[in-house]
């Protein structure tokens, strides 16, 4: 399968990404990767891919949108911007899916644009990996839908179920709905006409009903859904919770340890590894006519190298299909 | 001064609540708790009161909103309840403050229903203390108002701030704004319309515009204005983090050493003891005529000793009289 990489974004752009795509082709045979950015930049990144060098393209774009800028004017400004490229190469069925690390409020807003969506969808909604102590659980959406209707959420629980399952392995994944008490007649009037619309469709039998922020890492549910603005604040309360304890961690029990400090350490660098927000490899943005995957700014070689695992992943199980069959049944 | 304690409130009530007032007497000499709640559970508990048995009394009430009731249907049902004559020794100035760690709702919609509010405020909130990297900090609201008008996020942070400066110790406290994004044109129309309040209010230079969810626990302002939707769901998400942190260190740490466990055993203990959202003392209902704490649902004699402790500083601080003068002032 063929996949665009947005070369120019993130924190770190271009090396980590660059190279992020090498191993990934170096992994999965049947990967072609585009590497869209500047190609003065990109080329010399490419030296060392040896045998896998003919698997990675590279797409000229001359600018880039930085992470500050807003999307509405950055795209009037900049046409011939990396993530716009990404994406009219979608548009154009040149790849498969896309893969960036740039811009979210971009990402989202150039799909959006270009009304990309799948058949049956109103709105597409980033779904977030959440590390819980039953597994992973998705959250969506994190950030796409600020203002979303009831029918947005309902669908967020279709297409976050089918992820759940056909990705993160979870049979008949259970559905619960961001709230602030887990009482039927608890929070906003969204709240309550999103959980009426659970109650009385097909997935009525996954729908657990209101869950509190404090249930989401307990992992009583494979899907959380919220609207987009409650969603990305949870998201980053998450990351900015876990870097603060594990700073804590890291001074006050290394900081009790002599000789067995070094085994502490390897421990808490496995944690980091296993449950760190920033390497979860990319949150898809379901519901757009493709695989989006939208990475954390922060992203470096293996977190894009997950990332586009992830999108071939997507491709392989067919999730598009599924959604689109899901929704036509009324689910 | 004299507090009334909800001595039937919280998973644990009564036995831990209990002592925790009588700790808290043995400390505050000039401290007198009423201990609201049925006498015969009561009475036996104070047996080993000894010399501070004559600054606890009792105050029989039959009747306990329980954890899952809807408060406004319980109201009803239950007239005699501990939480309303709380409130009703407060109303009626026999007691200056009042602490309790049942039903958070009750707490709030009673104080709500009674119109107990300060001269000038138009909606109560609640602050929870919010560790960080920089110390404590204050986020509100968390639960009390669910549909905000841009007007009461202002005064959130007109008492937040001389919250955080009199309590706290926080010289000219920073405001922010929970947002999805720092740029000023992010969010929702309450995020738009209350940061032009600020922009145009005497707290204009200690507002710093907008804030993400990863910038609360860094400590980049000490107090974070939301509605009351977003921060009971952050508050109850960090509180879950941290639990889960805790729990994944304690396993994949500890795991790992040998002799040196029980350093790093004490060291974790102590981090929880710190930092363990369960313990940090009760979040007040700031702007309501008298002083009332909240407590976790799952605090014990410590959670109410230390309640007890900040309603006693706060009344001394003069807290309430210093909103009303700042209200009036315009800020």
């Amino acid at each position: 399968m063929r996949i665009a990489l947005d070369a120019m974004g993130g924190d770190f752009a271009p090396g980590p990404i660059v190279q992020g795509a090498v191993q990934a082709v170096q992994k999965d045979a049947d990967m072609q990767v585009v590497l869209v950015g500047d190609q003065a930049q990109i080329e010399p990144l490419l030296a060392s891919a040896g045998n896998v060098r003919d698997r990675l393209e590279i797409c000229h774009a001359t600018q880039v949108i930085t992470m500050e800028e807003s999307p509405a004017m950055a795209f009037r400004k900049k046409p011939d911007n990396s993530i716009s490229r990404c994406w009219q190469l979608m548009q154009q069925k040149k790849v498969e899916a896309i893969v960036g690390a740039g811009n979210t409020g971009a990402m989202v807003a150039c799909g959006f644009l270009l009304r990309l969506f799948l058949k049956g969808v109103k709105r597409p909604g980033i779904a977030a990996l959440m590390p819980t102590q039953q597994g992973l659980s998705i959250l969506l959406d994190v950030g796409a839908n600020v203002h979303p209707k009831p029918e947005h959420l309902y669908q967020y629980g279709v297409m976050g179920s089918i992820y759940a399952k056909h990705i993160l392995q979870r049979d008949k994944p259970r559905i619960g709905l961001l709230n602030i008490g887990s009482e039927e007649d608890k929070g906003n009037e969204l709240s309550k006409d999103t959980s009426d619309l659970f109650r009385a469709s097909p997935l009525k039998d996954q729908f657990i009903g209101n869950i509190e922020g404090r249930d989401i890492n307990k992992g009583v549910c494979e899907v959380i859904v919220t609207d987009g603005f409650v969603g990305n604040i949870v998201l980053k309360v998450c990351e900015g919770v876990f870097d603060f304890v594990m700073k804590v961690v890291g001074k006050e029990i290394f900081g009790a340890l002599k000789t067995e400090l070094p085994l502490a350490q390897m421990a808490l660098g496995n944690i980091i590894k296993r449950y760190d927000y920033h390497e979860l490899g990319g949150a898809p943005l379901l519901g757009v006519d493709g695989i989006c995957i939208i990475c954390h700014g922060s992203s470096k070689e293996r977190a894009i190298e997950n990332a586009l695992g992830v999108a071939a992943k997507h491709a392989h199980a067919k999730l598009n299909d599924l959604i689109v069959q899901e929704l036509a049944a009324g689910g």
